[in-house]
């Protein structure tokens, strides 16, 4: 599955947020990441565009939330570039939302300051993703980075590459898959012979782990198949 | 009141519905009209922009939907505008959107083709109100314009107007009276001095029906009082 990040930040350089996002792509396969900049006369060529658009699988906004809706940038791509014949080649993609903003997530709810959830503010997105008969992804939301411990930002960073890489309403198995995939290319990468070892044996002990998860589980829907035919 | 359209539209001069909108204007008081244009930078500056904004008891944008939202110039016009101190100093003011359409109106529902409703997909306008402490006013919606009649026309030329110039809230009364001010105000513009009395008869027939039924409703009251009184 290829994933395409297209990120709408008018200052992307002096965003600490989305310099780290920016990194962390670089761990992911099968992930590019592109900014959205305006040519010259201030608009977007949908045929450039619309190229790494349409070879991908996923498609993911990245926008810091500006008056409760995306930057200018990304408003101005969508007029550019979901064009006859562009957007009718776009049906049974995924599409996500990246999207950070300044305030605390708590505060996008009735009754807290922000009055609406975030679900309800993108919901212009899902409109969009409706007509254009893309699947819609729950959208992946950084509140707060800049308040964020190093140890969040670590969580932050995992969770950020799986939502570019696992397929949507991945499992806990996939996730444990997608944890040794990255511990092993993590352990190639290492020059430390003691410091690869481990990362291998942490790899093996979540895939034995997940294993016998995977066998209990079979066995509980036993018990219970054998129960349900007592019924 | 003082109102103030500000209309976020890349192709003004080739829209019908806003050139139709635009001579509406015309025959209001106390309505100033402005369309928003990028200076040669591509940005917009606060101090120029908010003048008139501040002056204004009530601010409407004024624009087509783009993809369930503005065009990318109202969303660079607010990040551009609605900056300290100039934001703050907006509270209290009335927030009006007239927004056109090229869908019908009765699309805009849940289970319908554009699934969610004009005012789900215009939400981030109601949180940016709650956030400058704007009153809300609700949204003026031109629907296919180029499909209605030339009556459905000149019905919306009055609806129009009465959006712009009208109170919040605004009474039956209030709305007759409206247009027996703007009857008079023909009627003085008017050359030929018999269809000048026609107006003029007709702003008296609407003011007179108007008292009778304010003296009707007073009686009716009346009557339920001492109704009450009797319980």
């Amino acid at each position: 599955m290829k994933t395409l990040v297209l990120v709408a930040h008018p200052e992307v350089k002096d965003s600490g947020t989305q310099q780290f996002l920016k990194e962390a792509v670089k761990s992911t396969q099968n992930v590019s990441r592109r900014e959205l900049v305006l040519d010259q006369t201030g608009t977007f060529h949908a045929n450039q565009e619309m190229q790494d658009v349409l070879a991908c699988d996923r498609i993911i906004f990245q926008f810091p939330l500006y008056w409760y809706s995306a930057p200018a940038l990304l408003h101005q791509w969508l007029a550019d570039c979901l064009v006859t014949p562009y957007r009718e080649k776009l049906r049974g993609k995924e599409l996500g939302l990246v999207v950070t903003t300044g305030r605390p997530a708590a505060e996008f709810a009735a009754g807290k300051a922000q009055h609406f959830s975030l679900s309800e503010i993108l919901r212009p997105f899902s409109a969009l993703a409706l007509n254009l008969g893309l699947k819609e992804l729950p959208a992946f939301i950084v509140a707060q980075f800049a308040y964020q411990t190093e140890e969040q930002h670590q969580q932050l960073l995992i969770d950020y590459c799986q939502y570019l890489e696992l397929p949507a309403d991945f499992s806990f198995r996939q996730q444990e898959e997608w944890s040794v995939e990255r511990l092993k290319k993590l352990s190639r990468l290492e020059n430390d012979p003691a410091a690869q070892q481990l990362l291998l044996q942490l790899a093996d002990l979540i895939d034995e782990r997940s294993e016998r998860l995977a066998e209990l589980k079979e066995e509980i829907q036993m018990i219970k198949d054998v129960e349900e035919g007592d019924q």
